[in-house]
């Protein structure tokens, strides 16, 4: 055995067990992985990016691996050894005045959260809906996001520390510089901002980052709306996008159609035919109180603040909602004693759907929540377990996320494309649309399946390509890519070239996660060259 | 003569002179330029580039070439031609709706401006204190800043149009992607972000940008403020952090310190001892009725959002102020035609300081302005001409800008290091604080003088050495540079061998702007190869 070779060996988690857990995603890939290596520091790390460049087993980094929908842990190419960050989670500096957290690739979205806690600190995190045992940098690097104003993830982020795939360590910003105060402050440093490159992508590991977190707000309030009619949606993103680029609803606005309400409350319904129709649905909408159109969002500031952002949008919503509501704390509490009364005090019935409102409701205020993630058991025939796992009970989940931008025309032709395409293929189309930006909307359309009916894994991706296909083809692109289609897009020629002389140039060897969003297959004529 | 010379030459500007002054900085550089090329098109910039490729010529591109403080037009390396790309001057894209123009680099301040208000548009766009002729592409590539909301400018582009050091045409984003409908909205695309590659360096030239635009706000109002005290500055920067963390302050806040304020009135007052001493500068702040620090911001939003942020930043600045004074449009019209009545009423004398008023507040809601110019000929002994223009009028003017995190204690120890050197130096320390982001404080601190002095070029540059050099051993690192100081960050040498790898696989002749944030030297070796 080579020396390099015995580095990577004193890393291995030695299971075979866990090796073949993280085979599995929540689709179909078929794909092998040929050990795990969980080193617990930026020095190990580097130790096996050296080893792996001499003696060439690509690395595929995971922070946490839940990456669900898209893959989870399961690498791009076969035979990697998967690098397993969830050793390293310290937090390594935290500063209330500033309000910014660094942190280490394993590091929680519970662990930040009871950290916050802990501390008594006044600054709140972004959650993503998505479980509290997922890692922040994970989420970051994917460029996720959340709830709160600072739910667009990778703008809210600065000084990463990367491990090149040459083994060597880099800093973003100012954080190279020795003593440099405004490190953890200022994300653009001085000469080329190198951020970017490092966010979906295979040029480096992300071994620390610090991530800004927001003040509590003096006051918070959630709202809460919905809408019956089918053109109500391109209602809502007109009337809602002047108060985000005025700077009045700061957070993002999340709209969910009816399905994806549904798949939150309850596993698809017994005894009714598949794909769940649109009759269907309106009934399941009568029953449960909600709506075709379900939004949800927060107002943040002091009280006048929160109310004259209340006044705007009542008045901007005004006609186009059957029902807004506000709720804060206090009246979340309040309804939670004393649902009956609560209903009779507002006419909203809180008792079927306070499970899911707390939760969106904590979320707006960041925090994490497992709540959600019992949707990807829509369609299994055995109820979500108290510690779900869509890998290991094989939910079938596929996530497609396209960009539109926040304008009502767009969105609505987006949705159409989506709901269409799903129910000609027999799923439900489960979509929600965040207004993430002040001017674009993210969509995350999911295809939920069951993986133990034969023949699902192949008719779900089909599905999805279909899906893709068909909105690429109107200009929708996904803000995020899946391991089954890191290539989809390399139609615009001159950046897979360009993305691909960088990765030669930064990793001659392409020992980094091959094909994880730079595509291997065009440099492989150059490898070890 | 080549082919590729012959491409060179047709778009050469055949002008001595032009040549000539295109080699002036606001100090000394000793540099001299080959030619001046002179591209309308996107294709004509493709072809100087392969053209460059050829004939081992480097390039130089410039927007408008007014990066005065930094070097002006002047490049980082002798024998350049210079790609002077403005009459690349199209506004190429522009939608009222989602608040954004797509723009060449050729554009300037004024062009925008006035296409705003020749379309009655309801957008404002975020202006610098430079010149109304300065591009704004130029401005954005170079990180620089404004006052409004949207005043951290390259956190506000998106969909940048690039040709490659190989002469290829990259974008970023979507936009390279055939009919992306979220192209101009959204700013990640999908893999890596390269945006901020193109930001500060010489790896690509920007031909092309989308830059977002903020709706005009139904309610607008400047704030103005004084203290006096030594210590009032970190009372401040405490006071109002808690504002820009939490949304209140929407917009950069700008503080400026006596000098600054004095060198915005009026030239070096006649008979004074150089360097203008602290007694003297307190004589005029008395006279004048400026203080020690001067701030200045603006409230953006509906008459109730204005009038909780004023009560939020009255509350918040208590007695740490001596005058805190708000302005919207029909005070100052009134101010402006009742110099008398309108003191007697608010006790503040707008008759002086309504010449620096007016500009300022215009900045804050995006006008452009020629007025702060005039501070460029501080320490000339002819009055600013009509057409000011700092590098032909030998203006001595070097700019250093570190950014500090926003917390009273690092500015304070920033104005300290910065005023001392200065003043040991001979020079008046003129300081401008801007709280650009939530949590950094970007600080301009100008070197003036008077390039026919002999001897002050050198006495200038060797202040500007000592000052920076103070400046990073204190942690104080710069957001941008000057071309005398292209190399200041290679301290950080994993950061400056990445960019040299980077530099050499994209643009391996080196044709690019050689030595700009990215230093040639480091890679000669390899040059041609």
């Amino acid at each position: 055995m080579t020396s390099s070779r015995a580095a990577l060996e004193s890393l291995r988690l030695n299971s075979e067990e866990a090796r073949l857990a993280r085979e599995v995603a929540t689709f179909d890939t078929g794909r092998t992985i040929a050990m795990i290596l969980r080193p617990e520091s930026r020095e190990q790390v580097q130790e096996c990016v050296r080893a792996a460049n001499i003696d060439g087993i690509p690395l595929y980094p995971i922070s946490t691996g839940k990456n669900w929908g898209y893959g989870s842990s399961v690498p791009t190419a076969d035979n990697c050894a998967l690098l397993d960050l969830s050793r390293m989670n310290r937090i390594v500096d935290f500063d209330e005045r500033l309000g910014y957290v660094t942190v280490e690739p394993g590091v929680t979205q519970r662990q930040l959260f009871s950290f916050l806690a802990e501390n008594k600190s006044n600054l709140w995190m972004d959650a993503t809906g998505s479980s509290p045992d997922c890692s922040l940098i994970g989420n970051i690097v994917e460029r996720g996001f959340g709830h709160t104003p600072y739910g667009d993830h990778f703008a809210n982020v600065c000084g990463l520390e990367v491990v090149l795939p040459n083994g060597e360590i880099l800093n973003t910003g100012f954080a190279g510089h020795p003593g440099a105060k405004a490190a953890a402050t200022y994300r653009w440093g001085a000469g080329p901002s190198l951020d970017g490159l490092f966010s979906q992508s295979n040029l480096g590991i992300v071994t620390r980052m610090t991530i800004w977190l927001m003040p509590a707000p003096e006051y918070f309030q959630a709202y809460f709306f919905q809408a019956d009619n089918e053109d109500s949606l391109a209602c809502f993103i007109e009337a809602l996008r002047p108060l985000r680029m005025n700077g009045t609803l700061r957070s993002t606005v999340h709209i969910a159609n009816d399905y994806k309400v549904l798949n939150g409350i309850q596993q698809f319904p017994e005894g009714e035919g598949k794909p769940l129709s649109s009759a269907a649905i309106r009934r399941f909408r009568k029953t449960l109180k909600f709506g075709r159109w379900n939004g949800s969002g927060a107002l943040y500031g002091t009280r006048p603040q929160v109310a004259e952002a209340r006044r705007l949008l009542r008045r901007a919503l005004g006609s186009q909602v059957t029902k807004l509501r506000f709720l804060d704390d206090r009246s979340l509490a309040f309804a939670a004693r004393f649902t009956r009364p609560y209903r009779w005090l507002t006419g909203m019935d809180l008792s079927k759907t306070l499970a899911l409102v707390r939760p969106v409701f904590g979320l707006m205020k960041g925090e994490p929540t497992q709540a959600l993630l019992a949707s990807a058991y829509w369609r299994k025939t055995t109820p979500p377990p108290p510690d779900p796992d869509p890998d290991r009970d094989r939910c079938g989940l596929i996530w497609c996320s396209p960009i539109a931008p926040a304008d009502g025309e767009s969105v609505t032709e987006l949705v159409i494309i989506a709901e269409g395409t799903l129910l000609e293929c027999g799923f439900e189309p489960m979509i929600s649309l965040t207004m993430i930006t002040e001017r674009s909307v993210a969509c995350v359309i999911s295809i939920a399946y069951d993986r133990e009916i034969n023949g699902e894994d192949h008719k779900a991706m089909e599905c999805y390509r279909q899906l893709q296909g068909r909105l690429t083809s109107h200009g929708f692109y996904p803000y995020r890519l899946g391991i089954q289609s890191m290539n989809l897009l390399d139609s615009d020629t001159a950046r897979a070239s360009f993305l691909s002389a960088l990765k030669n140039s930064i990793d001659p060897n392409n020992i980094l996660a091959p094909g994880r969003y730079i595509g291997a297959t065009a440099t492989d004529g150059n490898r070890g060259k």
